[in-house]
């Protein structure tokens, strides 16, 4: 959640991204596996990843870095599977227009999946050295992409006709969170138990702070269209709760999230890095605009 | 390669299909995951596998079970999305419905995504008192799926202008029957170097009888149209060397096959199983239609 982490982060992304594009590979896919990774967006499912292996004392793990990069990877397939024609028929994301537009419906499915099993294989290179931590690594991740808990399921409640709020956003955006944190902690070689509900805290934030910033951000600062909530009838937390009561909703989470860091050689670190991540989710900048 | 595998095999998909469908999986993504993987077809990539344990001394082996079962998950994947309309828009599988007709395209493309991380998720639980074993076995699970070297780097060469015809067969069939012999040697806790060769013979193999049969069978045996690579002129071993050759050129490859079979417990056993399953590949019954 600083610099210094944003550049190691990027990386690991580089690593893991070049192994894909050795030996071979059908120039198109290479082209747009890099396309979907870089430039990425605020990493904020890596950044924790990076910052709750440092609380756990692990300041310069390459284990917590793989990790990291393979939840982005994850996150990075997510949103190209997400765009395509059949669910948000996005044209635009992070400024550009979406894979299955700079490119192809076909490179844009196979896009996800080469950076679904890349994920995978980034953190079995990564742990050779460390083959006891691998298999909770491997499971954290399935769990946090998959069926039934992970944000593959999360999607899926799409194709529902009736569709629990709740569990859809737990899944959606809190699996990779909760993934975040529980990686951290397992690259770090701790028990990562107490690190789940922090996850899950901090997704339900980052939740209401991205619904919030729906409604007051532009499409420049979002990267694609605003106030896509309101015209695709999504459910939103500033709907039922009004901007006000949203952002009082978001303070309370994040102090909750604080509440709920275990204790650990980096407590206070970690501490001082969730409310400056907080600014960083909504910016005073924006929340003045509230007013205007 | 024997039924007492077969019912292995179906036994080790049915726990990792099971575990989809805990704690509140969406019904209709449940119920396509299940559609995706059962009733199968002829398992031939999890049966090698459990056929090269057995040859390595692993008869039972529970590593072995799980290991087949994750490939042919990733296979079953990789049909769901080749299936797709963006690709073969393939109206029929196994004489069913393809799951983007059974279901919709949306659940179609979430289907693949669960089991290519089921897949991985499945070897995790299976090896967790051998985590030594399961670094390898990842890696090679990967190594067959993904970019550069597997099947989605093979369904993208689709996606080009030209595309290198020997390259798009060995990633496309050849790596899943490498990841068969590999993870086969692999579970019994082997080298699998030497392995690799027959698993990209036996892919090899497999490809022209696919050739063949497309030629010679009927709708109701494929499971799906025949005569469908003549219809899009899709590339063909038949067309070049006409059926007697593709014949011919199948058994040099069963025989190059046998040859290359490593010294084992097992070796016997093997080379009597994969002359068994060249008649199965291309009955007799089938040959005959040559003549007719």
């Amino acid at each position: 959640m600083k610099n210094a982490s944003g550049s190691r982060i990027e990386q690991a992304l580089e690593v893991a991204v070049e192994s894909c594009e050795s030996l071979g590979c059908p120039p198109r896919l290479a082209a747009a596996i890099r396309y979907a990774v870089f430039p990425g967006g605020a990493r904020i499912r890596p950044r924790l990843c990076l910052a709750i292996a440092a609380g756990c004392g692990e300041a310069q793990s390459a284990l917590a870095e793989a990790t990291a990069a393979s939840i982005e990877l994850l996150h990075c397939a997510s949103l190209v599977h997400d765009d395509l024609p059949c669910f948000d028929d996005a044209e635009f994301r992070r400024n550009r227009p979406s894979v299955h537009r700079a490119f192809d419906e076909r490179i844009a499915l196979l896009v996800g999946d080469a950076l679904i099993v890349l994920a995978f294989q980034n953190v079995a290179r990564a742990y050779a050295q460390h083959p006891a931590r691998l298999q909770g690594v491997v499971l954290a991740l399935a769990r946090a992409a998959g069926a039934p808990g992970g944000i593959v399921a999360g999607q899926a409640w799409e194709c529902e006709e009736t569709t629990p709020l709740e569990e859809y956003r737990r899944l959606k955006t809190g699996a990779l969170f909760v993934a975040a944190t529980v990686g951290g902690a397992l690259s770090a070689g701790v028990d990562p138990t107490p690190w789940r509900e922090l996850g899950e805290r901090l997704g339900e934030a980052y939740q209401v702070a991205d619904d919030i910033r729906d409604v007051l951000g532009t499409d420049v600062e979002l990267g694609k269209p605003a106030h896509r909530d309101a015209e695709l009838l999504r459910p939103s937390c500033v709907n039922e709760l009004g901007v006000a009561g949203a952002v009082a909703h978001f303070e309370a989470l994040i102090r909750a999230a604080n509440e709920c860091i275990p204790d650990c050689p980096g407590a206070e670190f970690l501490r001082d890095l969730l409310d400056l991540e907080a600014q960083r989710l909504l910016p005073a900048a924006l929340l003045e605009r509230v007013a205007a």
